[in-house]
Formats: C-alpha cells, structure tokens, sequence
C-alpha cells in the first residue's frame, strides 16, 4: 500500500486519522493536496505492511482508493535475482539454452502403454516423461488415476528411458509417496490456490512445476510461488496452460504473452503446455512453435500411442509420429531465437 | 456422449469403427447421412459412458464432434429428485420459505470481536453465525487464521448466541477439528475443484456450503457438488459469490442470473454472497435485495463491528448498524417475493 | 493521470524531464521519494491533460506507471449533477419513482402483429413499445429488419395505443428518417463505441438509450455516455443487457450490480434489459424482480405473441399472458425498495 | 440447424409439429428416440434455413437444445475455398510465401513526423505503411485524427517511399474519400460488428483488414467478413488484435491461438498486430515471433519516431531502432517455419 487516494468528502480528521495510522507502522507520508482530490504518498518499507492492514486503510473513512506499487511478492521477484534460476534435474537444465521437451501420456494407464510412450518420445527427443498417477478429473465417476502404481510404473520408465519424470500432485497427504518416485511435483491448475498443498510442497526438495489457474492473474500465480519459495523450495517453475475467455473455439485462451511478461517480472523459469491450452490436436505444433519463439524455457507435451484409446484427454494428445515429426519442426525455431531443443 | 457429427472427411471404414464400439458399450445408434455431415445418434442409457470413453470418440478418426445430451451430474439434478432439498441445521430450514442470513466476519480474530458480532448480527435476525478459522490468503505472509483456536471461539459464540456456525476447510487433514465444532462446512471458492477435499467432506454429516469458483461454469459446479454426495453426503448448498470477468468497478461480477438457472437444473438449495461478490460496502445491501428477488435460499453476509481494523476483507464487511438496516430492508422484499426472512 | 510512479532505474535526468513537461501544462507536482519508487503526485486541474498527454507521459523513460485519479467523464458524472436525472418521454418520466417497463418485439415483423403485441403490453401496464426496424443481425443472411416500413407501422401502434415508441439507430445516415417517428433512440451493444454513430444522436433532441457493450467497462459505458453528451444531448440513459463472459448456461451474464455502481458514479437513468442478459424465456422473471430490487430505474422486455414464429429472438421473449404475469408478480417488488410499477 | 433435442416432457403433438414446419423447409428427418431423450436429425441443405427460422425453432414447445452443424458463413470458408486468399496490393502479396511487414503510427500527426517514419520503417523492411486519419478514442476530448488531411499526408508518403498504405475507415460516409487515398482499408475491432459499415466496405475494390473484435469469437469474425464478402469484396484479411480477459498485465491477451484455428475454418490471410494485442513496447518483439510462428501471413507494428509524444498509444509504440532490430530478429524465425520476411 503506498498511494491512497481520499475522496471529495474526506475530512481533516479522516486524514489525521489515516496518518496517525501509517506513523504506528514506521511509515512518513507525502500529502499532496489538489484542487479535487488528496493524495497520500507512503514513503519507508511498504513491503512489511501486510495484506490486511491495506485492507483496513481501504476501509478507513475518507479512502476513496489504494494503490500499490510495490509487487507483493519477493522471492520470485526479478528485482530479488537478476539471473534466471536454473533448474537442474537429474543433469536436465530448465532455465539455461537448451528448452527440454516433458513429453507422455495425460494419465499412466498400464506399464506396457507407458512403455511404448517412453521409448518413443524419448527417441524424438524429448527430454522429461510425464504421466499423472494421480488425476483430477471433473466428474466422480471418471478414472482418477491409478495411484502409487502409477508412480511405480513412471519410475520403471524411468530406468528404461533414463528420462527424469513429472508427475502431479493433489492432495497433501500424498507428498511423501510422491516424493519417492517424482523427479518434478506437479501443481495442476485447480490446485493453484491450494495453499496447504502449495505450503506442504514448499517443505520438499523436488522441484515443482506450477501450473496457472484457468482464470489466474499474473501476480495471484507469482503469490501462489512466493507460498512454495517461503517455506525455503526455490525450484519453482511456472507453467503457462491456458485461460478460460468466452471463447470456444479451443479449449483455453493460450495466454503466451504470459511469457515475455513473466520473464520481467521473475527470474524464474516458464514452461508452455499447448495441449491443455488448445485442447486439440492440430493445433498443438503451431503453438508449441510460437511458445518457443516467445522465448519459452521448456515445452509439456501430451502423447500417447492410441489417443482414441487413451483414458483422458485423448483429444488433444499427438501421436508419436506427429510429436517426431513436431520435435524436427521445433529446432530450427528454437536456432532462429538463440536456444538449441 | 449422445450424438457424434462426422467430419466431411469420415471414411465408411469410420463409421463402422465407431458404431462397433458403441454396441461394445450395449448402445444402439441411428444414423443420419445428410448431404453436408453424418450424423450418429446414439440410443440407450448413454449415463455410463464415462468421460474417458467420450474423449475416445472425439479423438477417434473421421469424428468433427461430440454433443453430450444428457447432464453429467445425477444425485443433483433436478431429475433425479423433484422437490428442494431442505437442509435442517440445528432446526433452521435452508432450503424452505424463510430465507436465513448467515453473518458475521471474514475471519475469526479474538472472542472479544467475535462476540460482539454475534451479539449485534443475531439481534438484527441473522440466523447463522460465519467466521473463518482457517483463511485462504494470496499472499503467504498475510494473517492466515487462527485454527482451532479460531474454531473455540466459534462454538462460545454458538454457546453465547444460539447461532448455528459456519466456518471454511481448506485442508482435508482438518476436517476432523473442524466437524467438532463447525454446523456447515464452507468449501471457499478456490478450493471448488480440490476433488481430493470434496471426496473428503462427501464422508461427513455436517452439511456443506459450496462456494463456486471464480471461473467456474454451472456445470463444472454442479459437478463438484455431485463428488460430495457421490460419497454419501447429500446436504449441499450452492454459494454464489462472483465470477472473474473484465469488469474492475466491482471485485467479482455477482452472476444472479445463476440462481434461477440453478433452480432449473438442481434440487439443492442457493445460497448468494454479495460480500465477496461486489467487494465494497456500499453495493452489498441493493445485491442482496435483488438476490432475493431473483429467488435465493439464503444469504451470506460480512458483518464487521469494525471493519477498519478486521484482519481481512474490511473494505466490503458491513458495521452492525448497516446491516441491521439492510435486514429492515429486506424483509418488504422476501415478502414480495412469496418468501420471509 | 495524477499519480506518476517511476521506475527503479529512473534517472535524475528522467525525473526534471517529466517534472518540465508536467510545468508546461500549468500542474505542479509533488516528488515522494521512497526507498525503493519514486512518486510523482500532480497537483492542479488534471482534468485538461488528454488521453494523449497522458499515453506521452506513460512512453516517457523511467516511467513504471501511471494512475488516473480524476473520472475521464464529466458531464455524465455525479459529481457534475448531484440529482438523477428524469428523462420526460410525451409525459412518461424515467429515472422518477416509478419504473416504467419498455415492451415488444426484436423486430417489427408487419402490422397485424404488431399492434395485437402493443394492445397486449399495453393492457398488462407497459409504458412504451419497443421493436426494431432496423436489425443489427450476426449474419448478412439473416431478416436485417423493414427499415421505414418499420418505423411507419411502429408510429401506426403508437397512435393505436399511447405507447411511445423506442427503436435502433445502427447508421448515422438513418438519423433524420428514425427522428421523424421514435420517442427514443436506441443505440445497441455492438454500436456503443461506434464513435460517429454517438456523435451524430448527440446533435439530436430525442432522449437516448445507450445500451452497454458485450465487452465494456462501465468506465467505457460512461464515456460513450459522454461522447453523446458532449454533442448538446443530455437525456441519455444507460441499459445494461449483459456482458461476455465464459458462462453459456445464459446468453450474457446479467450483471445487475451494474445498477448500483451506476447509482454511485453517474445522474444518469439506468435501464435493465433481462431478456437480452439471459436470452431464456424463464429467466427474464425473476432477472426483472432481481433488476428492480437492485435499484434499476426502467425495464426492457421482449414480448412476441407467437415466439416460435418470432423473426428474431424467439427464444427469449415473453407470452403476453407471461408479461402479464410478470408484470403482476412485479409491482410488490417495486414497492418493496419504495418505487411504482 | 442440424440437431433438435427434445425435452423429457415433449409431446407426440410437440414432435409432429416440428417435422411439419422441417418438411415445409423441404427438410426430411431422422427420428432418434431415447430412453430419456428424442433427437431429431435434419436432412437436406439446412443452410438455407436462416437464423429467424432456427431462432424460431428453439422457441417450439418441447424444444429443449438444437446443435446446428453446418458453419453459418460460406463464402469465408475453407470448404469454399481450399487455397488461401491471395490479396495483392500494389505488388505485394499478402498469403503468400512471404510475410509482409505493415508499420508506423498509431495516428498520423502531421507530414514531418509522418514522413520521418515512412523512411525509417521502409528501411528497415516494411511493406506498408500504417497511420490513422480518423481515429476512434474513448474519450470525445482527445485527438480524433486530421481527417483528409490526415489522408493527403499518407499518400504524399507513399509517393516518397513506394509503400503502399492501410488506414482505418470509421463512418460509412467517408467511404469515398478514404478510397481515394488507401490501398488497404482497416475496419477497427470497435466496428467489427458495425454492420452497415461492413456492407459499405463489401462494395469496395479496396481490401479490407477486418480486425477481430475485443471479445468476438472467431465465428462471430468470420461472419463480419461474410458480411463485406456478401457484398462482393472477396480481397478481406483478419486481423488478431488481443481479446478482452480479466488478465490486466497486458492490455489484451493476444489470441495468437486464434491463427492456427482460422488456417482450419478460412482461406482469408491472417494479420497479427501484437502492438495492440501487449499494449507495451517491450514485449512487441517476442510477440512478434510467436505470430509468425503459429503462422501468420502478416504483421502489423506500430512504429514512432518519439513515442513519448506519440498523439496516440505512444506506450505501445517501437522507436525505428527498436523496430530495425525486430525486423533482423524475425528474418531467421520466418525462415525456420519455411517463410521469408
């Protein structure tokens, strides 16, 4: 909170008030008083003064209007680390020149699938399995994962492949079990303001990959990482998905410009999911592309070798050939921006 | 999945595909070959094809798209049961002609406070007392709740005021303390799609208050309601309290329209928050006369002694003399509505 | 722009150059250094700087932000005119204590339907006809409206009935033949910032309804109010008929705490439009009582005597024996927040 | 109108009521029914079967959904036509190999400037110049444009660089002069639905960039291009320009996934300008490349000699530097998705 904005009828009283107010919080004050309006100007560390104390200066008499300038996170914030924060997993840079592709299934379905998904991405390229153990889905009466056998079949893939995996979280109590067998957490978009779940996930050494919520500002998803970095996990990668818009045309609203924005403002690594942004097959190489070209550290792929068959969101998942033949298409882009695949 | 639109393109060999896999599913199709598209409508009890065998159909070769006919939620629908569901709390009906105000602050702060309001909004005809103990923040360095100190505070104040208590879970590892004291248990907003926490709560007795999310469609809504009484528990209320949108002149955009639509597609009864729906004092009293009018169950209001110092959400919290006034006021309205308060 | 909040990397050099700027528009300014922004406040009568003055002071080096403090619209502001304003339409008043009702069809279809749809509204206690003659349809082969057949049979129900007549303006050019016959002039959603089309209605002396765009702010609404008001013509009132939003259980999302914010900002009159903001049938009832519980000053329904042969919008407009209905069901809302139907 | 879901409670008299007014079209059914539902497909060229008609369809008793299948614009689509649109404007083709360059300022201001500008753009490779004569501002105090003088400027600046010039059109009365001067004619996203504005255009010889409207769907796009198409005009191109969300860090969210789509569903070429989708300097560059990327057949950039006293979104604006290094930056990503600048 460091300008606030009296209105016409605020009294002298009303600004003494405020003032008083600020002083018993180490603040000074800058008064500007036009012809229309008061303006308050809060000079000193606006940066301790905590969400709730804004609001009761919002609410106090007089206050037509708070403004705050100073981002409310710190940790993620690019002012706190110049250098983008490099991400090392199992020897697979995130955030340096290369852009590693995590590519899979939406859901782990039997090893023998997994399998045969593994070995394919992983011979066009890509350089992460990913594969959800556990699922959110809509309704309660879709398959919602197969659990810790789940996790026991990506780490079988794993060892075959040698690719590091990622796979997602959504309840607290399963970090532990989770923790055993994933190279990267993942944080889905509805859990994005889970805040116990995002707390607990700050307590654990893996890397997490968070995902933005459907209709998720900017600066709400960098507080929602600034929750994970507080309790001392600083791999945070953040990843772009889509947001919900009217229009319907694709599943979400790709929001790439999250991308070159997010690279202001964080020093933290941005990941672009295209298949869950458009929901649609044809449309994933295009954008997998573009997210490249707007300067994307690492691309998440859906993949699977009988999308008819798969158990969720066969829609929108390449089959291998399309994902190898989409990896070639992705490297001469990625040259044209300075980055390697 | 109920009728599938082959694309220009779909081969005989297509349709033979996708017919035989539906009689797998014991269903019968009706075949519609137009001069542009053909169209498959699909005949029998299409309520088990599960989400995971839809998405089959729609990534399947020569299919354009999928229209699922019939609702995806059951145990909610309106269908499944014709009348409203009243909620019994404590021998207040929700549900029923009376329209009860449940009031009080955001957040829980000391007993002092909480007693103060429970005195001042039971006096002016509130008939539930709200109060969060748990408290979902942005930011992680915000007042976050006092737990079950929180919850303690709560039954005195029931003890104190014969109020009936609802207050938050946002973790499923609390719903134990909390079902000690709470009467309702609110599932917030961002927690609408927490499956995990749904499935949770599904297993209580305690009647559920569910928020919906902030981009959340009535259908996705309802859907969360269905994963809470797929478990067992069928006494679900449905909170509206403002969808995201464009519009910044207001927090939220308070969707009323969506408690006539609901009363159309469900049983279960609709609560309206215009607190956290508009966000600003001043337009919390017209919001909750129209949501009345509009057909609301019930209503949820936040009460603040004083709302410059509340620890959350002071900026749209009404002083006790404010909302004993909009009470006064909405009385004329229930009436003229068929309803009281 | 009253508040100028620099950059981090704001040099000395950058501040004298904004400061100089600022002086040659006769504002003085008062610098707040604080440990991490510097902030200039602008004292003076900001109300002259332009928009492009403005956008010169955002482009200028050092600067991180801009805030406006002061309304960009004067005339339509309450702070202009203290008193609703109460548009006198041949003795019907809007923006009084009774709140008129505005019905009939989309479109004017011939005369026989036409005048037996007036009768209709007429007995069940509407104050003015509404239809169209010149439509404003998504396809270029849809039915596009009569034109000045249209506006000849409007004048024919108006003599029949007593019913002033409001109707759309969609050209500048139809201006002078729409003058000839309506009462008010309708400017639609998709023409609310058809710039030319504002300017032109504000040269007139017909009272205005300026409908709020699909995708507008109610800062962009009061500014479009403005455009036309800046022109001579001050009898505008504002007609909310629901925004865009990723709901689809409802055609728009109505959103009614529009009215209220309204209330606050402007002196101008509003008008609700239920059957546009839902586009069911069902929904416009309880939308109307929401809408006059929320403080609108004048309603807009669609009426057709046989909607399934409806030229347009079929699907949301009302039986006469459901306007009726309504209209009954009406007047004890209305005297509930101390207004008459 | 393609598929008639029936209601639960429709009758065999609801049912043959519909198929009499189907077979009055010379449209022949396909009778589904249900255990819970009936659905009726219809046979035959349903796309002569026009918007009211549909409308009054859905409005039938026991009518409970209808899915209309066929796309509502013809002339626009790919099925029409399966080669991209070629537009050649004095030599240079857009939707061709190459992606054309459209660059300059927001609003022409006056000949120096404009001249200036041209220079330095044409330079750096642009292939037309872009400048507003008559400008739509939100505000009706800020600069409108210069008009036709406005006019004479651009074309003094074609003559001295070769680069032919798109300028906005904003009132159907200036047709006329706007062609005298323009090579390509912009139709703004605030009149994307100015329909009468679209016929207009459709009886031009000019091509016409139709940007997209702030929150139009792409269907509701291709429709305004039917509309001018209708008249005649085939040479029309679409232009994304950023969509309306509730994401606030840019001005709007830049649907780049809108490219991809429209390559599916149209043959018109496809114009990204980033500088309105961002609405800030520094992310026009990697927007940019992600245009063209995903695909587009051409840019438009806003480019000024002094953003700082740019007469309109000088925010948004490169400096001729800024715009020469973008332009060397695009070259290899052109050429990695097998285009050339």
């Amino acid at each position: 909170m460091d300008i606030i904005v009296l209105s016409h009828e605020a009294t002298e009283e009303d600004i003494r008030h405020i003032i008083k107010r600020l002083e018993s919080w180490n603040l000074r004050i800058n008064l500007s008083q036009g012809t229309e309006r008061t303006i308050i100007g809060v000079i000193g560390d606006t940066s301790k003064v905590t969400e709730e104390e804004e609001d009761s200066i919002k609410a106090a008499p007089g206050v037509e209007n708070v403004f705050r300038i100073l981002k409310p996170y710190k940790l993620a914030s690019r002012e706190f680390r110049k250098e983008t924060t490099e991400i090392d997993v199992r020897g697979v840079i995130i955030g340096g020149k290369k852009v590693p592709v995590m590519a899979g299934p939406c859901a782990v379905e039997n090893m023998t699938v997994l399998a045969s998904i593994a070995d394919k991405v992983k011979a066009a390229g890509a350089s992460f399995l990913r594969g959800g153990a556990y699922k959110p889905r809509t309704s309660p009466y879709s398959f919602q994962g197969l659990g810790e056998e789940g996790l026991k079949h990506l780490a079988q893939a794993r060892d075959r492949t040698g690719l590091p995996i990622v796979t997602e979280i959504m309840d607290p109590r399963d970090l532990e079990v989770i923790s055993e067998y994933a190279d990267i957490i993942q944080i889905g978009a509805r859990n994005m303001q889970n805040f116990r779940l995002l707390l607990e996930v700050g307590t654990s050494d893996k890397p997490v990959l968070l995902k933005r919520g459907l209709s998720s500002t900017i600066k709400e998803w960098l507080m929602s990482a600034e929750y994970i970095m507080s309790r001392g996990n600083q791999n945070v990668m953040l990843c772009e998905r889509g947001i919900r818009t009217f229009e319907t045309a694709t599943r979400n609203t790709l929001d790439l410009s999250a991308v070159p924005v997010l690279k202001q403002l964080t020093h933290l690594p941005v990941v672009v999911d295209p298949s869950h942004g458009v929901g649609k097959r044809d449309l994933v190489a295009p954008m997998a592309k573009a997210a490249i070209a707007a300067g994307a550290d690492a691309l998440m792929i859906e993949v699977h070798t009988n999308p008819e068959e798969a158990m969720s969101d066969g829609d929108q998942s390449l089959k291998p050939e399309q994902f190898e033949k989409m990896m070639r298409e992705l490297r001469p882009v990625a040259e044209a921006v300075g980055r390697e695949l």
